[in-house]
């Protein structure tokens, strides 16, 4: 998508380096970053330099390949994957492609591993942009239909957290039906959640959208509900981190209050995802491991002052604790249907199995 | 409550002035400001120095005071009321002590007015402490229940924005349960919603239980969904800017969403009020103005800079609008129960007309 009128992708290999954008310093500075190893691909993991789910599983994989190429032995390959899997862990793309990455080099001798880890990193970024692209297509129809429900534009859409092109390598999930829609002409508006304690919404979601001309306006993550009351929201689409077989979701923390807020308003509530972020290995959402980071993101928080520069401010008395819970799990009975790379489908085992029929015998055979 | 170990109110008469405590400068400064005029009080209660249904009813009573006794003319005393009254649309004690002070004094010459209106302003400050620890008394045996059911402590209460002493003039309303149970020595522990955009829980009401010594947990808005779902809320109980006579509750943004998880998860969820937040002439809430405000409230916010200055930082591009929805309403048939100085009830006209049968003949004239 575009920044400034010009094309970006969110990381990318430039000569022996891999590159991504700083996500931490948006939307107040634009800076690109050279990771060197993957000591400083796990580093923008667990800072959120880069962040979102299909994004992490690509750094990952940029990281196992910056790891293979300083040393190939089966050891050193052991300790980057632990490293990288110790990052953030509710993230299912992580320990996916840091697996993918593992099975692609173990048959070959060290020597060939580095290039062969380098090519596998780049075909995942690229199937990560075909997956983007696919849900772009899958979601639209559901954006063209609330636009014929309603009779006139625009669509007013709800999104939580970043689910956008900077949550992928290009396009996103849950902004990449938005996207393709605005593209084709369709009016449209987005409700952004701004997503605390991180701001996701704020400054990244707001920050994707403005760069691309996308008609946008921030809301504090308390107002969806009241604007669904109100009949101002005619869909909300958001992205996911991890899904279950039998469709529970759990996205960044909020999620559920929105969802809950669109079933009893009766709003369609659509989760964008690429399969990679499915757990076949779980049915029931609370197994999902909910992360506990750091208070401080709740008790403080990074913006702009008035003459450009940045600064943390704190929001909370200095002897309250905090507490910070970094996603909430969506039960699939509120999840009106979910969009993958093939297709959409109601949020439930089966609706999910006949999109992706390979995985009935592997369940089966569990 | 207390304030560093001394009993405390947020306004109060001294000498010839009316003092506050600017609530604005929490939780990072403490500092006390002299209303001296019905400008001063109307910007006291525009600017949220003081906040709060009651408050605001109390500020608004001391307002017409100071007006009066600036000038008692029939003429003065209607532009005094205008201005309070377009301070804040949604609060309906504003409404009702400004109606009440008119009342206090028209059938007074000029003359005698204005001893009459701060003896009356003084009577409604009473009235509320007074309605601040009915409440208390009423809501206690929920927070008793909730530990019984349990079976151990601490029981586990969420609450939302600030319904504390700070909010009224000594007490609170959805906290008063809170303190007095604190005070049994009743084991608990508060779930304090930040409450963005203003962040009146990360400021106020974090401020006033750790200065009163009640543990109490900062989490953002989001995070309340989360903590039901896993068990770790044992009642939420909140307060409100205006109730309709069929119960229906609107309360800072936000509330409709925690109400709808409280429902989803089976935890109580209770609003507690004084009776003059009851707005007997509307039934539904859909029918209550919601007041929009300044969208700087979303994409800025103030904290101390780590050398304790102050400082607002900005949250999001700065070409991103944002949109400031200051209240929404939660329907009846998500409330558990009402709390009021009178006792507890179901949310319904006539749960509400039990405990006021007062009312049953006036809105059947109407």
């Amino acid at each position: 998508m575009k920044v400034a009128g010009r094309a970006m992708r969110t990381i990318w290999r430039e000569g022996a380096g891999v590159f991504i954008i700083d996500q931490t310093l948006l939307p107040h500075r634009f800076a690109t970053k050279r990771l060197a190893s993957v000591a400083d691909a796990a580093h923008a993991i667990r800072a959120m330099e880069v962040r979102g789910a299909p994004l992490i599983g690509v750094a990952a994989a940029y990281g196992m390949a910056l790891a293979i190429a300083a040393d190939a032995s089966d050891g050193a390959i052991e300790d980057a994957a632990r490293l990288l899997l110790a990052t953030r862990p509710t993230a299912v793309n992580l320990r996916w492609a840091v697996e993918d990455m593992r099975h692609a080099v173990a048959a070959l001798p060290p020597a060939a591993r580095a290039e062969r880890a380098f090519a596998r990193a780049g075909e995942i970024a690229e199937e990560d942009v075909a997956a983007s692209r696919a849900i772009a297509a899958h979601g639209l129809p559901l954006i063209e239909a609330a636009l014929k429900k309603k009779g006139r534009g625009p669509v007013e859409i709800l999104t939580h957290c970043n689910a956008g092109w900077l949550a992928a390598v290009d396009w996103g999930t849950a902004l990449a039906p938005v996207y393709l829609a605005h593209e084709r002409g369709i009016p449209l508006h987005v409700w952004v959640d701004e997503t605390r304690p991180r701001n996701q919404g704020a400054s990244l979601t707001a920050w994707e959208l403005g760069e691309h001309g996308v008609p946008h306006t921030v809301i504090v993550d308390n107002a969806g509900g009241h604007l669904m009351q109100r009949g101002r929201v005619d869909l909300a689409l958001v992205g996911s981190d991890r899904t279950t077989a039998a469709g529970d979701v759990a996205n960044k923390i909020g999620t559920y209050l929105k969802a809950l807020a669109a079933f009893d308003n009766g709003v369609p509530f659509y989760v964008a995802l690429p399969s990679s972020s499915i757990d076949w290995t779980i049915a029931d959402g609370s197994q999902i491991p909910i992360e506990e980071r750091d208070p401080a993101e709740v008790s403080e928080i990074a913006g702009a002052l008035p003459d450009g520069g940045l600064a943390r401010v704190r929001l909370t008395p200095a002897k309250s604790p905090a507490a910070n819970y970094g996603f909430d799990v969506t039960p699939a009975r509120l999840v009106t249907a979910i969009v993958t790379e093939r297709g959409s489908c109601p949020a439930s085992r089966e609706g999910l199995l006949a999109l992706f029929p390979e995985r009935r015998s592997r369940l089966a055979g569990e």
